[in-house]
């Protein structure tokens, strides 16, 4: 079978192409216009969806295709366990070149399929077409009790501002794939650390089970941070019309970022703000559950900040204070 | 606000691109990583995604953008009602050049939501990234009682096959856009007719609810016939292993089809069959159920053949059996 994965997709054909990817689905979910799937009752849903294109949010220099699939399931996933849920399922849509070797798919929908695997759930369908540049369309459907759900909207003064890991790793791990020069003063092991955050990050679906054994029925707002966890605490603040105080003292930072002989403090802060795709989540509760919480959450996790009324956000760095504005987290266009 | 119309995308920014798309959501179900929506209890979800590329699958030259959108929901709206379920909500993933006039793109929201509303069901969410080409990636979720859904492999020999309208007028419409000057023996009002099923073909949400009206309970195997009428049978009988008989002078055809000035029978036929995008449903049921229910679903449906054991998809034209075969399908590598 080695062989044949160099084949071009123009090669074999709609139909067989089709045949290669259900592979990858269960077989009670395939063969019709669309998939059914069965929440439990009292459950609402979550539907979130992304859209990935190759040489904007990927590219062979940095990302093998078993990445590419695990990046976009993960950012799905993520997306969901930010509203606090679930999830039931996956599809993707995809768009190719004609030209686009089959092995290169197969290997994409063995990283997508094995992120899903990992977090129990799966791919429930797709679409193929023709497009002059890969593209992928992922769309994630989770549950949710009512009562549970995470929204950015419901942030209120005195509530703590709970990290669930560190911030940085994955913009640290691009460049170390695109520099490998960069960060020789880092041990093997923060090195492998850091690209692996870039290649195999971790939707936190895991702290919505911890936190909903502890609190079922605590108001949690927040959202996850994959534009940076800058962004992440503006929007919260925007969306609940808040502001927040955050303390960089408390911030955690990936290993090796203290190490000035391999990023200047500025940097360090830089990229733990404003890097993105760290994909934690970024949670407002009330400080007491907080800090009930924060220790289940593994050694990574912190409390760095509070909301206060208002509309600023600011961060104290040593003895400073700077205001947070969304000029710097990252736009599209 | 009509020359802003015509600025670029890259000129206004992403987060005024969102606003400005939020503003064809229901307000309560924007400002999340995810969207939460409620179905009824006791029924199942159905999920189902496209992938729409320009020059692929629209083009400026035959599609204006409200038809592009238009398009693109009623194709997914479509998948819904093939499985016999009714619309919960739509999501839609953009991939953007930068240079694209913002007044295109709220065009094409315009028509998706226009379509969306005639149908009773709203955009629930999406993305917008950078792309080199026009990509949209639109997933609908919709609802059905487990008991009613409808799918490919449950057709029995012996039920009657029932198509819900005329099939060959989206492919007429195409080439009268491509080609005006074809089809000048047909009327103004053919010729519309055949156009408007191009650009707003109607999904049959509508033969649903008759058909759970009647007949509850009853199994119903079918699809849409999105990619063609032969396509629809050959995949129906494949996923039910069984075969069919189709008898050419029961299938309707749109007006004109019959004029041997405006197109050959020959190439009636081709059409007919193989045209695609007309979105009607093919459905096979119990030959009383179907006589019961074919006059509540307009002048233009009818029941074109039945259900046999074996594997062989004949149509009788005339004094001749020609067997059906997935060679002259659609496929798009």
């Amino acid at each position: 079978m080695v062989s044949d994965r160099s084949l071009k997709i123009c090669q074999i054909g709609e139909l067989s192409l089709l045949k290669r990817l259900q592979a990858f689905c269960p077989a009670d979910l395939i063969g019709d216009d669309g998939a059914i799937l069965s929440p439990q009752p009292g459950y609402d849903l979550v539907v979130t969806t992304d859209m990935l294109v190759d040489r904007v949010h990927f590219s062979d220099q940095t990302t093998a295709p078993e990445d590419v699939g695990w990046r976009g399931a993960a950012a799905n996933l993520s997306d969901l366990a930010a509203m606090g849920a679930t999830p039931l399922g996956l599809t993707v849509a995809l768009g190719l070149p004609g030209d686009l070797a089959v092995g290169w798919l197969e290997r994409l929908y063995q990283g997508l399929t094995a992120c899903l695997h990992q977090f129990n759930t799966v791919l429930v369908g797709g679409d193929v077409c023709r497009s002059p540049v890969i593209t992928l369309g992922i769309t994630a459907i989770g549950q949710v009790r009512p009562e549970q759900a995470i929204r950015r909207s419901t942030a209120q003064p005195g509530d703590a501002i709970v990290v669930t890991g560190v911030h940085g790793a994955s913009r640290a791990g691009l460049e170390l794939l695109q520099q490998p020069i960069w960060g020789k003063a880092l041990s093997v092991g923060d090195r492998k650390a850091l690209i692996k955050a870039h290649q195999r990050p971790s939707p936190r679906l895991d702290v919505i089970q911890t936190l909903r054994q502890q609190s079922p029925d605590l108001r949690v707002s927040g959202m996850d941070s994959s534009d940076g966890l800058a962004d992440a605490v503006l929007q919260i603040c925007r969306a609940s019309q808040v502001g927040a105080r955050l303390d960089w003292a408390t911030i955690p930072l990936p290993e090796g970022f203290q190490n000035s002989a391999v990023l200047s403090p500025q940097q360090a802060l830089d990229w733990s703000l404003y890097g993105g795709e760290d994909f934690e989540l970024v949670l407002c509760l009330n400080p007491d559950a907080a800090k009930q919480l924060v220790p289940d959450l593994g050694s990574k996790a912190a409390i760095v900040g509070e909301i206060v009324a208002g509309s600023e956000v600011t961060l104290k760095v040593d003895h400073q204070v700077i205001c947070l504005n969304s000029d710097q987290t990252f736009q599209h266009f």
